[in-house]
């Protein structure tokens, strides 16, 4: 019997039913009344998730094209960044700027931490030149299970010439992000992590003083060309978006954020942060020690140190195998050393507990010594806990 | 009642339902062997459609994205290629080139005509210094149904030190292209065309020549590098693709691959052969004439001159609106001057018949005088003809 995998990773993730049947429909073609629907139906949805009145610009691409297209659309060759890294997508987004010839300062966080906002506040005052022209940040990094405060570096560029640029490809929809309210000025997201749809659609919305840096980019782009994007959805071209949109891809996330708006940003939030709550006292429960600290610890992925004499990728197997439970291990430096579980999007606590009941039969399988019971019991009391402090 | 529209476009074409099921399973991860095993059933078929021993890159993106990362792997800023432009996307292919900062010497055909091979072999044997570094070139032009003669100019480039580069997007899989007997440096297509997947997939496959320009290139590239996707597919790396690929995509993609092989690469282009040929002789038995002259119409899509007086966008609309059937008009200066039916990838004789049928009924409807049925019989000629030399 070949079961269907449940995904406990930090995506893709599971896709709802809806979402599925979406994607099965047949194709409507993109320059049409009915794709237009469909088209401006994202837009809203999209604003409410990226809490913004502005556009969304929407690329048929994975996450890193969209990090790519903020380097290449708001900067120039030789133009200094400060790029804020904790883990290996903080590495990429540095990587990317280098790539294109910026200047790239990076702040390299141990990983396990989070980014202390002194630190950046530091380095942007000891540039009295105004030298650096932008931060780049990732919001939640799931290769270590760490999330930035974003809100905190925002309030040190948003009244500044300075533009914040986040990748919160993994957080979005499932981390309160406030675009808006914490003048945030590039925000970038995919499809296939708290946002429930498959891979293969990114995203990019901009405040004005980023549209602004826009107008001042030397770097060649025609592809990511924000600008022509920003036509066809302010409709003063007819050609929306300007190439073929991944419309099947589309069809899927526009459900997907009906789900989403159903369920409201505030509720997600909530349940996000229980699903958190659950996989860190289930954890302890079985004797098992977070990689971060419980303060900066992600709300959509748990990452757990492997115990002691226990080889963890061994787990990780009998999981998948015994058990159809997919979670992640580490990455680089990190391998073999972290069990990442991801709890983001389409994500219940019953997935939890089948996840934990799977978790302790391998970590016996593996050696460790498990009381049976004990994890999924300390799961149960948080989705039994009316108030979250009462069992934190 | 909402009927599904029939797609007789360029593209995004009709998708069998086999592809639609494959399309709603639920997801897969991209790190696991289930993948692995998608992912190289995608490599072994697409080989089959390209007609090459190499591998295939595979893009989150549309077509576009193909033709800018061919530009920006292959070529270094000031680099010069010959643009051989037929219609409006041999333009997009000369746009992105200039982009990037190649000196393009651009080779405008008047819409409606293929080129010449003998004017790209003067243009090159007058370029004595060899500062011509490539050829970029449409196969199929989708905006004036037009299809080059790629093996002609590939005999002027292949012995040579000159690369050809070929956006083959709506052509491959529906019309012969032989990329290993003919040479083809480049071949570049995406999903939604004659390969029967949604859109959101681009593909590229180069030559040994071209992986050697891929060296030499000095333009800024990161997630278009083609060298990062070639070492997973040669499994040098671990991480294959190097970003998250839209893995539905990819499952709705290998599943129409699997319908292609089955019915074998001979067949379809017969196939597409008869469907042309009953179009020509359709629109011909409507008083119509063809915008390209017979012997270099596509066989993907037909593009017929709108008849003196008569409003083809309003005939257009009678037939998406009335019969539920959505053919295209022209674009740019030809708006309003053809009528371009599509019958690429998942199209069969009895949805030309019903194309047919409501073409004759509109365009009486729009005031021209048609004799019913009279272009259905045409088609009906096509279908029972054992030998299509029998009808032409």
């Amino acid at each position: 019997m070949q079961n269907i995998k449940l995904l406990m990773t930090p995506g893709p993730t599971m896709l709802p039913p809806r979402v599925l049947e979406a994607m099965g429909r047949q194709i409507i073609h993109h320059r049409t009344k009915e794709f237009e629907v469909v088209f401006d139906g994202l837009q809203e949805d999209l604003k409410y998730v990226f809490q913004t009145k502005n556009i969304i610009l929407i690329f048929a691409s994975s996450g890193t094209g969209a990090m790519e297209s903020a380097v290449v659309n708001l900067f120039s060759p030789g133009d200094k960044v400060l790029a804020v890294s904790i883990g290996s997508f903080g590495d990429r987004f540095a990587e990317i700027a280098s790539a294109f010839s910026l200047e790239v300062q990076k702040l390299s966080v141990q990983w396990g931490e989070a980014v202390d906002p002194i630190q950046v506040k530091n380095i942007l005052d000891g540039d009295s030149e105004n030298r650096i022209k932008a931060v780049l940040m990732t919001h939640n990094e799931t290769s270590t299970g760490v999330t930035n405060d974003v809100e905190a570096i925002a309030r040190l560029t948003r009244n500044s010439g300075r533009l914040l640029v986040v990748d919160a490809i993994s957080s979005l929809g499932g981390i309160d992000l406030q675009r808006d309210n914490w003048g945030v000025d590039v925000v970038l997201t995919g499809s296939q992590k708290a946002l429930m749809a498959p891979p293969g659609l990114s995203f990019a919305c901009l405040s004005d003083k980023a549209w602004e840096a826009c107008n001042r980019s030397k770097l060649p782009k025609f592809y990511w060309d924000y600008k022509k994007y920003r036509k066809g959805i302010l409709k003063e071209v007819s050609e929306n978006p300007p190439y073929t949109p991944a419309i099947s891809l589309m069809s899927g996330q526009a459900e997907a954020l009906k789900i989403i708006r159903e369920e409201g940003l505030a509720s997600i939030f909530e349940r996000q942060a229980r699903l958190a709550l659950a996989t860190q006292l289930g954890a302890k429960a079985l004797g098992l020690e977070l990689f971060p600290k419980q303060d900066i610890s992600s709300h959509i992925i748990t990452a757990i140190k492997a115990p002691e004499g226990i080889d963890i990728e061994k787990v990780r197997k009998i999981m998948n195998l015994k058990y159809d439970i997919m979670v992640t291990g580490g990455q680089k430096h990190l391998k073999g050393k972290i069990l990442r579980i991801g709890h983001c999007g389409y994500c219940s606590m019953n997935d939890l507990i089948k996840t934990f009941s799977a978790l302790e039969c391998a970590l016996a399988g593996a050696g460790w010594s498990v009381d049976p019971g004990s994890a999924v019991s300390a799961v149960q009391k948080v989705i039994f806990a009316k108030d979250l402090e009462d069992v934190k």
